[in-house]
């Protein structure tokens, strides 16, 4: 099969003999993979890894010995594969998992392939109506919503989410349905304009009455969410957050952050890292219509362009790069 | 009276007039006070503070026109003076009175000198039977403390305070109330022997031993406090929190931290900054004698003698240093 290996900040399409499934894994051939931050992150250095990368995809089972009634299935899947003997496995949550491979991330091959072998306890079913355009954003979209899973918003939270990436919209796309005061703030029109059509207010950084009209609320969000991908992104979220108020760390950098920790004592704030979620909450707003992720997608490449792709995904202006992989 | 004063990195003993009190205010004669890290960091630049410093005392109200009844009365008292007026102060929180002075440490001076004027709702009757040498422990206590207030800590609850400071050593003799499972870990045998002897496990990070026994139980506490008042300490009680779990941030720095946000956000971790707490639950805790803050003492200085106070605190190896004003 076709599959991308990242080595050594090395980008290559090489020619592999198909994977080989285990008792509890599925055979997935892969229709659509999305290039995320992550996958950047992960060339520049994050994690360490070698292989087959890409953890955002919709695929079709192939061969699902342990259930068969799969076979033939569209799915997309869970990225964190635990042990399945330490608490937190045994608890079911194997994101948690101190010995747990991450697909495409740690330990095991990603999508970025025309074929990946899935655990099948990671797999769901894509409901029928939701295109698979859509689908792919299933992934991301959970790891959006996990925000709201990890705390309490109500229709009055004041919440700012910083950074109009891909996971930025996402998450102001998803919170607006908690909450009726999301503001979005990034530096590019054309996307806050994504959020924007979707009745997520907005604010571009790009003048100095903005910036100043955003100075002006320092202090004032009961919920701030970092997903600017920089390590410098953190203190304008401190700044933004009310005393005892919340941050919400979403940027995963191989970089640190410089941070001023006397002012995250001195107003009580709570820092809490959120990583990946719940699939099957995103396929359901997914299936609703309850957001339109489509309008996120810049592009779509063949597998066999993923260098271009990948050149693509680099602009900082860009949206969500995407992989046909049929 | 007699006062010390910070100005720009130096220390002078002046001669002041009295305080001059305002219709909410109490005039009260100093008794004891306590030099504090806090003390240390403003004189190294935090909080840009000039005036009088020190905001741990035991004093005598001297005149008190609002409640006479207080005239004669030993106290302590909150630090932080709301404006009265913002949501913060009606909630009756003035920690977080976005424009609070503090005393000796923002807008209003301090406790080190003579007399000092002290808003009458702040003052907290000390109980007859506590010293008055136990007492000026009433306002870091409550700062320990203050950690049980925010979070849930239950009976089986892995507690790691690092850092064998004041605070380190007054968070571990409170947390042992809540928790049979606290561990201080510091660099200072006769600092830890004073938890130890009072029922906390402490581990000295002296030898590779001991680190490597440290090292074992990375990942493996449900709350970790950083009290080593240095910026790097919030990395290792990073490492030393499960996933999902929660690192306590006291440590006040004029100095950023470098941390690693990445493994924040993957393993889901908590930060919470942390401050002040309630002096009546301080109280509450040295009048049972619940536990033994008098070891902590290491020199008691006249007021006249500061500078040589100051140099005595700033030894890497002391304890607490109190000043008898009388």
């Amino acid at each position: 099969m076709k599959a991308v290996r990242f080595e050594n900040q090395t980008i290559s399409v090489v020619d592999l003999p198909l994977p080989e499934i285990g008792g509890n894994e599925a055979l997935v051939k892969i229709l659509m993979a999305g290039i995320c931050a992550t996958d950047i992150a992960i060339f520049n250095g994050y994690a360490g890894f070698t292989g087959i990368p890409g953890h955002e995809f919709v695929g079709i089972v192939e061969q699902c010995p342990k259930s068969p009634e799969l076979v033939g299935k569209r799915v997309v899947a869970d990225i964190n594969c635990g042990c399945g003997r330490c608490p937190a496995c045994l608890a079911r949550d194997p994101r948690h998992c101190p010995e747990r491979q991450t697909i495409g991330i740690r330990g095991r091959d990603g999508v970025f392939a025309e074929y990946c072998a899935i655990p099948v306890e990671n797999l769901h079913v894509v409901p029928e109506p939701v295109e698979t355009l859509c689908a792919v954003f299933a992934e991301p979209l959970a790891a959006a919503l996990e925000i709201a899973q990890q705390l309490h918003i109500g229709h009055h939270t004041r919440i700012a989410v910083i950074g109009d990436g891909k996971l930025g919209i996402l998450a102001a796309l998803g919170l607006n349905h908690y909450s009726s005061r999301v503001l979005l703030a990034g530096r590019y029109p054309q996307k806050l304009a994504i959020a924007e059509r979707q009745g997520v207010a907005t604010v571009c950084l790009d003048s100095k009455d903005a910036v100043a009209a955003v100075c002006a609320r320092l202090g004032q969000f009961d919920i701030t969410v970092d997903a600017t991908g920089n390590p410098e992104g953190i203190n304008l979220a401190i700044a933004l957050t009310r005393p005892e108020g919340t941050v919400v760390v979403k940027t995963t950098s191989h970089r640190p952050s410089q941070i001023d920790l006397a002012s995250v004592a001195v107003n009580e704030l709570r820092l809490i890292g959120s990583r990946c979620g719940d699939l099957s909450l995103a396929l359901r707003f997914l299936e609703n219509r309850w957001l339109d992720v489509k309008p996120l997608v810049d592009a779509v490449y063949p597998l066999t362009d993923f260098t271009e792709a990948f050149s693509h995904a680099l602009c900082k202006d860009s949206l969500k790069v995407l992989l046909a992989v049929e």
